[in-house]
């Protein structure tokens, strides 16, 4: 099987072009390919694979096999990898996720992609829909420097569904917090039915803002697209910033734009190739 | 570059075949590829090389861009390449390493090598050789089953050099130890000068020893050659074993003989290609 290794800020998967190969079992070859020691290595397998309803589909497995949804820095390496090996060459193109279609930029400096732009949708604001639980009457409004108790101490946060629930905090000093130990009290509080991705954030100036993520299922992460949405999101709904907004990551930047008018998110960020390799499965 | 990933026991290196490779600058391209996420992901780059002394030579970087000596996982790895690569048709090979010329036996199945017998040389047995700190007087004895006390507990330990320092200590619950607690304190006890490998081994039977390594400097990790030797050793001295032993480790079994008449130990253990691939550096 021949695969390419990319990687959008670190977040790493091994991605093949299934208009050539055939993956028979893709659960068991994410798990087989994933691991750092006796596989390739990769926070999973993504598939590009020939689609009905638009120019690709994305298949995505995480690395214990389980199917994932969707991934903000996978989906950018899938821009890259389509344009970049000749699948397309067209700048403006649309991918099937289970998340939904979506739709990408190219932006081409000398014949490669160096960054990609991603339409990330309309984000979701009501307390019901992310999942909060609020006060009764309160399920429809937006949850905005709501306090919430966690572990003995009051935090103001803010809530934004990016199709999967976030809840950002901002704090005086996110890189020297003790995320190991608030992040996990978040993410099983009793106020987040189906859990929550916790993004710790400082304002830095009126375009930007730095964070740390805790992802749910995940722990600590070096960059999370939906989460530097949620960030810049609730950094404009707190006019602490303007629409436009950088969200530095440890992995590296993303820039964050959110369209008042069309409510739509778009995340622009790099996608690196690392190598091409060949295994046998 | 081209590169071809390989591991002994989940030790994984990048390999490059500099007959017909160079690398310019190989302690930053081993920091460059070992990056489990933005590189190949590795514990170091092994260079497959001419040499005037013996068949080949084998130049080792780690994954933080320092040099290495020797490694056991690494060097069967070195035998697979070589002859299933077409290097060389012999079935008997010499190897230059910074730790001397290591001599090795390539075990072929089916045109591939499965397997390969690595001669590591005299264990080294007095007090002043491993080194271990003992009494006066006793610097030129073996330490067997002698008793060290870490952090409030006694240990019988018995000392093995196989070039790098080790310590045996036989528990009855291997699996179940706080090795994370108990193997940096054998590592920094005043009583190991360069500090120590310490192994935790439990007897099976006769032919068959379980064991897990702190190694020093890196912690716990799946697999070591020379702890696997100086565990058989160990428990060859203390007659719990015949001279040929089975040690398990968590990355899999490698097996073990002391010649004793002329001193030598020998590992045999298993050596996998799990893909090729090619990089720009």
């Amino acid at each position: 099987m021949k695969f390419t290794k990319m990687h959008g800020l670190g977040n790493d998967y091994v991605y093949v072009n299934c208009f050539k190969e055939t993956v028979e079992n893709p659960s068991e070859v994410a798990k087989y390919v994933s691991d750092r020691h006796t596989g390739i290595g990769s926070d999973g397998l993504i598939m590009i694979c020939p689609s009905s309803q638009a120019d690709f589909e994305m298949q995505m497995y995480n690395a214990d096999g389980s199917r994932g949804e969707m991934c903000g820095n996978g989906i950018r390496c899938v821009g890259k990898y389509v344009y970049d090996y000749g699948l397309t060459d067209q700048t403006s193109i649309s991918v099937e996720t289970l998340g939904g279609i979506k739709y990408l930029d190219l932006n081409v400096v000398e014949g490669k992609v160096a960054s990609v732009k991603v339409n990330m949708g309309h984000p979701g604001l009501k307390a019901c829909e992310i999942p909060i639980i609020m006060d009764e009457g309160r399920e429809q409004d937006p949850v905005i420097l709501s306090p919430i108790e966690v572990r003995g101490q009051t935090y103001q946060m803010t809530g934004v569904s990016m199709g999967n629930p976030h809840t950002v905090v901002y704090l005086e000093n996110v890189q020297g917090m003790a995320i190991e130990e608030i992040g996990p009290a978040f993410e099983q509080h009793e106020r987040f039915p189906n859990r929550i991705n916790t993004e710790f954030a400082r304002v830095l100036d009126r375009r930007t803002v730095e964070m740390r993520v805790w992802e749910r299922g995940s722990g600590e992460t070096m960059a999370c697209g939906t989460g530097a949405c949620a960030v810049a999101v609730a950094s404009i709904l707190n006019n602490y910033t303007e629409n436009q907004v950088t969200v530095r990551l440890l992995g590296g930047d993303l820039e964050i734009e959110w369209d008042r008018e069309a409510d739509i998110v778009y995340m622009t960020g790099p996608a690196t190739t690392v190598f091409d390799g060949e295994i046998e499965i």
